[in-house]
């Protein structure tokens, strides 16, 4: 790690792979043989759509992705899949099924409710989102277009440790905050999205994986032919997410993002690490009381690290110390309070080290 | 220019300012003083709040932007605006005119279309697109919610050197392809978006800037509480282009490259150098006949300088051989054929001459 770097803990955008950035940075004024930054060259350029086949191989190598499905790189967020979900998969006169475990399955609600008609089928919301349904508790209703899972919310800390049985249904899931953080059978969804800046790559881009047969349904039906071309997904699917001008750059930077992940080993790898990180942070908050973990533990996220300290000046004394000894971004998000510590892939198990040392020192001299 | 670098006369994604490459190159794995690399920042930290804020400081300033408009950096290219403008701007019930001077403008009614009543008020479809219209060419429709101009054709070539009177319309403008190319009076329109890959920044954020009232009477309408709120113009505004995150690179490249055009003197110094540019190689096309421009002399673009040769062999020579000698992307677009040299701000005028001497050499050999 370079000197002038620090810990950077924050939700997302957040931490990227030090090989990726130091490959970006020496080619950023051209990339070699091509004369031009990878910021300057046309999309309908070869060398782009080396960079563009690239990323999406080495996607397809770690998740084993079958030929079936998609993978698109697209703009807005996984707040514009929110909309393009329910406009492409959700039929005038069906309904869809939404598991709502924190804020951004709330919002999702939010956008689909514009669609058509959305069916909760359990809400977390009551005991401010400590966890994910248990076996049995999800209403689910024969027949809906489709169930909505968020399958690890960034802001409560709350993620699934397996997929809930949801029968024959089709899932789809925002799996921004914990994507390629663990092994992923595509085979399971009809359709997988998440915004790059937490676990992929830069903010800027959107991988959405997607099951050709559901592409193939939403571009028969009557309302797709007046959805603006940016929201379809056949228009993106045809034209291999060069519809339009990309956000190049971003998907650059996840390919390299991705290279770094297959080269240390793939999911199993980076789940082993990811484990073991998240199991010293969670160690260290069970280990006195001192601190509180906000999730539940069986629905613990390995991504997001939620805990109280016994007051809120502590915590606001804590986020403090923390910066000053080179660790950002500790700051909960308001709705739950407290502390949060985001390690996604990239996050060096050295930083977690280096936090849980300061949590026993801080817990000593304050506890 | 390094010696690594070839002119990259590409219509886009295209040549960006160096000191701009160079500053992100030096910065890239942290930012002075921030320790976290720009690509992993929190979009809601003080230094990216420092960062958008800075490029919006510098877009006002160059354009005298007053108040009453928003500068929004927004996802998704000026494909996604030809969706967002009707949606936002075109009520039930009324309708828009559009003046059709080439391929993009085409592109935008087509999308207008799937919203609502469109008038196309001019169309150079007929002799494929080498004009903008003359004054009383255009049948605008008083009354109408707005009118759309594509101010630079990129792929035609055709530019509009003055805006066409439009009575108390509103004008809607697409100037992705020569945004910034020279003075821009801002309160003569209600919007205008801009892709910015080609003279602003680096594909993955579009530029719009947009009057507040026409953003209150979207807001308004009964049909924008069902629009997805990625593509509310009110949602933006209100949060200042961070409802999500936002395409944080391409937003900080872009205020390094209006950094460097506010640094060599801003738009009327920048126009002088792009009439320089273009007026050295139409006065080579128009030196002896054997190229040929394919726009009208009142309408040539200064971005975009479209010509063809005697024949198609020796145009697929051309393009072959400039390669060779370090110049890319001079390949004209098919629906226009022939060669196209997009010369951006960022382009540097030495391309410009060493272009023009290979062309008097071309033709020397094969005229």
């Amino acid at each position: 790690m370079s000197t002038t770097r620090i810990y950077n803990f924050a939700a997302g955008p957040a931490v990227l792979p030090e090989p990726a950035l130091e490959e970006a940075q020496r080619d950023l004024l051209a990339l070699p043989g091509v004369g031009m930054s990878v910021l300057e060259i046309s999309h309908r350029s070869k060398a782009f759509e080396a960079i563009i086949g690239g990323c999406e191989a080495a996607i397809r190598q770690l998740a084993g992705i079958p030929e079936h499905y998609h993978v698109l790189f697209l703009p807005g967020g996984a707040t514009l899949q929110f909309s393009m979900v329910p406009l492409n998969l959700l039929p005038a006169g069906s309904w869809a099924d939404y598991v709502v475990t924190g804020s951004w399955s709330e919002k999702a609600v939010k956008e689909a409710k514009k669609v058509g008609a959305v069916n909760v089928a359990f809400t977390g919301k009551a005991d401010n989102y400590v966890r994910v349904p248990k076996a049995g508790e999800m209403k689910l209703t024969p027949g809906a277009a489709y169930v909505h899972l968020t399958t690890n919310e960034t802001i409560h800390g709350v993620e699934y440790h397996a997929l809930p049985d949801v029968g024959d249904a089709v899932i789809v899931a925002d799996t921004s905050s914990h994507m390629f953080s663990r092994p992923l059978d595509v085979t399971r969804y009809g359709a997988i999205y998440a915004g790059a800046q937490k676990n992929l790559g830069p903010a800027g881009v959107t991988l959405v994986i997607i099951r050709d047969d559901l592409v193939k349904k939403a571009a028969e039906s009557r309302a797709y032919a007046t959805l603006p071309v940016m929201l379809q997904y056949g228009a993106h699917a045809a034209e291999k997410s060069l519809y339009n001008t990309p956000p190049a750059f971003a998907i650059y930077l996840m390919g390299l993002a991705m290279k770094w992940l297959v080269s240390i080993g793939g999911l199993s790898a980076i789940e082993t690490i990811n484990e073991r990180k998240a199991g010293k942070l969670y160690a260290e908050i069970d280990r006195t009381g001192f601190y509180r973990g906000h999730a539940a533990k069986e629905s613990r996220s390995r991504m997001n690290v939620t805990f109280r300290l016994p007051t809120e000046d502590l915590e606001a004394q804590f986020v403090k110390e923390a910066k000053a000894a080179g660790m950002d971004g500790l700051k909960g998000h308001r709705s739950v309070g407290g502390l949060r510590a985001s390690i996604y892939n990239a996050f060096p198990e050295k930083g977690v080290d280096v936090l849980v040392d300061f949590m026993k020192e801080f817990e000593r001299k304050n506890g």
